[in-house]
């Protein structure tokens, strides 16, 4: 049984209630949410925590690592994910397009103590043509992998790409598993295999209860062409098969974009969970200009702070390097801290128990001039004590922006207890 | 004559003819919002570029720079005024607080080519007492070096102090100047002379057309302090004193917060412009959390962002090392990188003119995978350049993340002309 058919059974998996426990949340409102398929519990068969995503949780992040036709060297993706778990990443996805793609993609499996994800499409698209039998025996192969979610771009139908070419983009498909599957459509002059043989799909997901991810193969590549009818149109087409999926007992996230300017966002998130009745919403970024290359990291946690106030539950980190070249091990570790700090905002915003408790211990520790307590309390704390010694004070109760005229002193004989 | 009462007299003075060409908007508008109070045109007497700052106009971004009690070198200060001219800021405070300020302030006015601000305060403060007097001839003496604007905190008055006191907060003061000030008060059992004598600080200020900046000394140090009667008071304080200015002919702007949760930043922008009736609004980040010594640069941004396109017209940055030590030349070039990023994105959020065709050129680049333009359109593109170079790819067409695979090419024979 999947965590969802176990739900509905009324049954609360030892996944669930791990999940509920680290979320700090009655069980019973998880296995409800988990039931209405308006949250997911990452799990296939392998022994890694589980990761629940979804309304009223903790606002997940995840980190992009794999190799590229150009950078095909695997101890450097171990790096890659150590170097997201260590940041603090909820879950990897290994989006590998160069080298051996299966044993890479075995190899993080087994480090990982993540949940894993992938793009199966990737693995039979880069040889050129392949086969949509083809296609299914990947998907099949890398759920019995292990994989905890794939991205399937179920949505990219010879409907939407109508919808796309009546109404063209500056930037056109910039998703590649999009940007392959409209290819391949359009070479072979056949619908999206993963559309027409979405039971298949379903079968598959439901077998080793892989979360199916749906991948917005037609999101906005420029902040020009955001929410525009191709995007909308794709976007109801995934609200459709996500109802197909919980009919199926499939778990399944609507994923998002991408481009989008800052005014859109709320009202992006507020479409897509009014359309997929609650469905998690894995987005991407948002990046909220396109100018901004070598720092779509901060960019992005622009973006993703006001999407997940917005209701956006999972952000897919983006990095320094983005739109400029693979990312390092050191490029990993900023963008999963800066998306950790959009989540974390964002979880204030919308209410997440326990997020603004700890900014209150923070203040607290700052109030009383704790520096161990503070650097401990840091969501990187390795960082905050290199910076702190970096730019050392003077007197060690104090910090040396301010030294003696720190406020904290100012004000103390003054200080009330505070609330 | 100040920028004000030219306007006034319907007279289009060199400099704000200036600004409005920088802005790309008609003299005729610009002098109309200098009229009511909307924008003001820092411009003391000395020869630097004019900035216009208010409604309408492009989203401008501050770096404070200075030194402090432990740090006192005014060659590393040059270096970071250069470090904050080359990253783009359009303006910057000397916060000094360490050394020979008048000395420093000097020196920093001299080479500036940005308008410059000050804290006055500091300077007779630091001491430790210091009388009514002391302090408005320094002020004057700020005034007359040629600085454009001068941070006053007018709003800490008996009244709002005694609300404070009423409403106990996390922590309580931590503005600097204001924190002085309540202690001075306390201290001399008086009003705060800013208040007192406000119609001599406003003839200060008409005489050498210094811009007021009315500091909000009882921010709030903590997101759990936002939105709370200390500050709501001393907000309304200084929408009075905004109006006296306006009518003395004299340049105001009003400072907001500071830590400030997500949900709370649109609301906040949105009382600040009611109750100063559209008075330009210079925030301090805001930070959307406090947990996150290390990265403020990027908190803060978030939170800038978000308060640019709600209205908010001016960002003073917000460094790495905040919260942790004085800044070096690397923090403030990322500090004010980081704003930047900010204020466009808000400023396509708002519509500000110009804005969103920045966005344009650089993603009709990037479809055409033109990496000299990319590089050249990028907000910082000594740094796009280093990352491109770092993560090099094997073919100089596309980037080292999808290599042969590059959407763009993908996508190619099937590219529209785009809109």
């Amino acid at each position: 049984m999947t965590q969802l058919e176990s739900a509905r059974a009324g049954r609360a998996t030892p996944e669930l209630i791990a999940a509920a426990e680290r979320e700090q949340i009655p069980a019973e409102e998880l296995l409800r949410k988990v039931c209405e398929g308006r949250a997911v519990i990452l799990s296939n068969r392998r022994p890694r925590k589980p990761c629940p995503i979804g309304e009223g949780l903790r606002t997940k992040v995840n980190a992009n690592i794999g190799t590229s036709p150009d950078y095909v060297d695997i101890e450097t993706e171990l790096e890659k994910l150590r170097a997201a778990e260590e940041a603090g990443a909820d879950t990897v996805m290994d989006l590998s397009t160069g080298g051996d793609i299966p044993a890479i993609r075995k190899t993080i499996l087994e480090r990982a103590n993540v949940p894993v994800g992938t793009v199966p499409i990737y693995e039979v698209a880069l040889d050129g043509d392949f086969t949509a039998e083809r296609l299914f025996e990947v998907i099949r192969q890398h759920a019995k992998d292990g994989v905890d979610f794939v991205t399937v771009h179920c949505g990219v139908t010879r409907a939407s790409l109508e919808t796309l070419s009546k109404h063209p983009r500056l930037c056109h498909i910039v998703s590649r598993g999009g940007a392959f599957l409209a290819k391949w459509m359009r070479d072979h002059g056949r619908e999206n295999p993963l559309y027409e043989r979405y039971d298949e799909l379903l079968g598959i997901a439901r077998e080793y209860d892989v979360t199916l991810s749906l991948g917005d193969g037609l999101r906005p590549g420029s902040i020009a062409d955001a929410l525009d009818p191709a995007q909308v149109h794709e976007l109801m087409i995934m609200a459709e098969l996500c109802e197909r999926a919980r009919k199926a007992g499939v778990q399944a996230m609507v994923e998002g974009p991408g481009h989008v300017p800052l005014h859109q966002i709320e009202a992006q998130v507020k479409m897509q969970k009014e359309l997929t009745k609650g469905a998690p919403f894995y987005v991407l970024g948002p990046l909220v200009t396109d100018v901004a290359p070598g720092y779509d990291h901060i960019t992005a946690a622009i973006g993703g702070a006001l999407a997940a106030a917005a209701g956006a539950d999972f952000l897919c980190y983006v990095t320094p390097t983005e739109h400029l070249g693979l990312p390092k091990p050191e490029h990993v570790r900023a963008g999963v801290v800066a998306a950790r700090i959009a989540a974390h905002a964002g979880d204030i915003a919308k209410g997440v128990r326990g997020a603004a408790a700890w900014d209150r211990q923070m203040s607290l520790a700052r109030r009383q001039r704790d520096w161990t307590r503070q650097i401990a309390l840091s969501l990187d704390p390795a960082h905050a004590a290199e910076l702190r010694h970096l730019t050392k004070p003077g007197n060690e109760e104090v910090c040396s922006m301010c030294g003696k005229y720190c406020v904290f002193k100012l004000s103390e004989p003054n200080q009330e207890p505070g609330k």
